[in-house]
């Protein structure tokens, strides 16, 4: 019953319902359906989910799941194995060619395009002719399931061009490559960087991209659903980044999971708070003495706080499109701060007016405006550096627009606050 | 000299160059090349730029670039002109079909299938033979640049599944179409939301999807690299909404508009601040008596801040994934104020376990902690339901991880605090 209701659904749809049920029962609807219909909802289903659900099948029945998977796609399901899995189950693959390619493509890190491309794709020689490539096209069509552009390599294999299907249909049998391929070819190397892959497959509008080794010899070929699925991953972390979430979490995730993945920015958070209050217990005599002093806490640290976000996101965002002209760190940090002397004057302005109208004190409004005027200079430079900073260590930057960013502004605002109120009510 | 250094280049390269210029400039390069790569150049400019841009141009000329352009990026540029340039314009374009096509496109609202599809595409209708469908395909070679599939219509024009051009190339030149086309196509409707059309996509793997009307006939179809440019785009402007920057700016934008894109929120947050800081004035009093009681003001607004916004994005994040089943409103707080009621009491009892060692006061302790865990519980139920909300209206969700949450939290964690404090040090 149940493989005649799934009969005919699609693959991506059935890995939809079976986050619904556990292990034993999605085990049992997977032994119901077809192999490759198994095959490619495995590999559909997300890390987590497939690392635990993988655990409850043998060597042999994921090895056989292999065999219906693109060379990327069984990279990516092998490096949840442990070691000892995975090499019994590269051991399992029928097909002698396939395990070569796996174990070639397991030597990359994921996140470089050695990591995303697949040994599958479609080349041809530069003095075949055109009836010699679509021989060849049908030979690999049960291996490669899409087909959007066949390579051209030279003698030694390097990649020299490449041929649309389109013109390969509209093309004469007895054409020759060499007469019509396109040698404006778009390639990368396979240590580029997946945002780096991902930035040119945008830019230059591309389905799939060729991945050439040191040599220039092709040797895989990345395609778009994959970027697209690297973008998504990036637009998730960043997300998380910024609002202190420190794993991979989602809404069904477990009550206990979710806490986990909450906590250590918190817990942060709280610690920097609790040196802000060791700070503030500092002039405890000064908030007896004058207790509106205290009032523009809030103030002060939201402004640091929302300045230095901004300032951050703007500088994340131009770290995340590296094809724009990256300005000089001088021009930049200049420029950074001219707006921020500008939009710091207005602000203090605006609360010099605020505060003399409804608490009619000059000193306090001095002291609470002049410390907002410094908060956002130094919030704004905090907020440009600190992610250029994390940037260099090879640290995510959206970091530094998190509770990051937020717990070192407090403190820094504290800092400016009571320094000057302390100065300005000094020399009065 | 120009001309000879820039042959051979590819167009997205040339456009990167332009944004170093000025648009005198630019329109003396794009005048000296061939009108095909121009119409490249200007279809890949950012929007900003380009419709500055375009105001150098006559109609006349702007006209010719839409010859080479498909339907879609046509669309796109007009929508920049004003109401009597774009009508002058599209009088102006000399292919029929096109013109028509693009004045039926012009209807959609440019964030639905509708306004992202393109009238380029091949159709075969499903009684011609193969090569019949050759014989399609090489008519419109020109016209459609990008061919991934042949989509398959009834006599009625409704579209009834694709033939892949892989499948053309292997298929026999007398095989009907009727016998080999695949009838599992995955296609979305005109008014289909740009989100949707994304997540649609990405799931099933598309590169290219068609769009039918309400009576199920095919009337476009939508690639992906446009929607690449709608993910990058959405990354962009919940980066935005989340870091409190009121207009798509980047680094490179002049002084003033970034300066103008930030202030709407710094002064948002001024105003949240000189709120708490007559809300403060309030408990002078109890200030000048228990100075202690300031110390933890940033303590108490930073982690209700950081909750707030970790539960806001976790939201966002489940309402950018709509393909996740959704769990019921009711089930959905009573798990997120179980996560609350956890981590409020983790960090209850470590504030207070740090405020004992470090003050030696009981009540001052007991204050705390009490304040925190409310406000935790109190920022976590507000980060969940303002996105929800949010959403319901239409409203980016992500604005309420912005300096919204904060703000707005920074007020409400003021309220409970003081509070709790003057409550306790009343009973006490
Ligand atoms: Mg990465
Ligand atoms: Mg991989
Ligand atoms: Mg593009
Ligand atoms: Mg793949
Ligand atoms: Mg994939
Ligand atoms: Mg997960
Ligand atoms: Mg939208
Ligand atoms: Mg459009
Ligand atoms: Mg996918
Ligand atoms: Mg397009
Ligand atoms: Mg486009
Ligand atoms: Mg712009
Ligand atoms: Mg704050």
């Amino acid at each position: 019953f149940i493989r005649a209701s799934l009969d005919g659904v699609n693959p991506a749809d059935i890995t939809q319902l079976l986050y619904e049920f556990d292990t034993e029962e999605s085990k049992y609807v997977i032994d119901l359906l077809e192999k490759q219909i198994s095959a490619q909802i495995i590999n559909d289903l997300d890390e987590d989910t497939r690392t635990e659900f993988l655990g409850a099948f043998t060597v042999t029945e994921i090895s056989s799941f292999l065999d219906f998977l693109d060379s990327d796609d069984c990279v990516d399901i092998l490096m949840e194995l442990s070691l000892q899995t995975r090499e019994e189950v590269v051991a399992l693959i029928r097909d002698e060619q396939k395990a070569r390619h796996i174990q070639e493509l397991l030597h990359y890190d994921e996140d470089v395009a050695g990591g995303l491309m697949a040994k599958e794709l479609i080349k041809c020689n530069l003095n075949w002719t055109i009836r010699q490539c679509i021989e060849e096209i049908r030979k690999q069509a049960e291996t490669v399931q899409k087909i959007y552009s066949v390579y051209v390599v030279n003698n030694t294999g390097k990649l020299i061009g490449k041929v649309s299907l389109k013109k390969i249909i509209i093309a004469e049998d007895s054409a020759k490559i060499a007469d019509i391929y396109d040698d404006d070819i778009v390639s990368v190397a396979t240590h580029m960087d997946e945002d780096e892959v991902a930035s040119i497959m945008r830019k230059y509008d591309l389905e799939a991209v060729p991945v050439i080794n040191a040599k220039g010899r092709l040797v895989g070929r990345i395609t778009i659903d994959d970027i697209v699925d690297v973008m998504q991953e990036q637009a998730e972390e960043e997300r998380q980044l910024m609002a202190g979430i420190s794993d991979d979490v989602e809404e069904d995730d477990s009550v206990w999971k979710l806490s986990k993945a909450r906590l250590p920015w918190l817990i942060i958070g709280m610690v920097g708070g609790l040196m802000g209050a060791r700070f503030i217990g500092l002039f405890e005599g000064d908030i007896a003495l004058i207790p509106a002093v205290a009032f523009f806490i809030p103030l002060i640290t939201a402004t640091g706080g929302n300045v230095g976000i901004q300032s951050s996101s703007i500088v994340v965002q131009s770290l995340a499109n590296p094809n724009v002209f990256a300005e000089s760190m001088a021009r930049r940090l200049v420029k950074v701060l001219t707006v921020a002397v500008l939009n710091g004057l207005i602000l203090a302005l605006l609360v010099f007016g605020s505060v003399i109208l409804l608490y009619k004190e000059e000193f306090l409004a001095i002291t609470v405006s002049i410390a907002l005027f410094s908060v956002v200079l130094l919030a704004s430079f905090m907020g440009t550096i600190t992610p250029i900073i994390l940037d260099k260590f090879g640290i995510n930057p959206a970091l530094a627009s998190g509770p990051f960013i937020t717990t070192a502004n407090d403190l820094l605002g504290l800092g400016v606050y009571f320094t000057v109120a302390n100065l300005l009510y000094g020399i009065f």
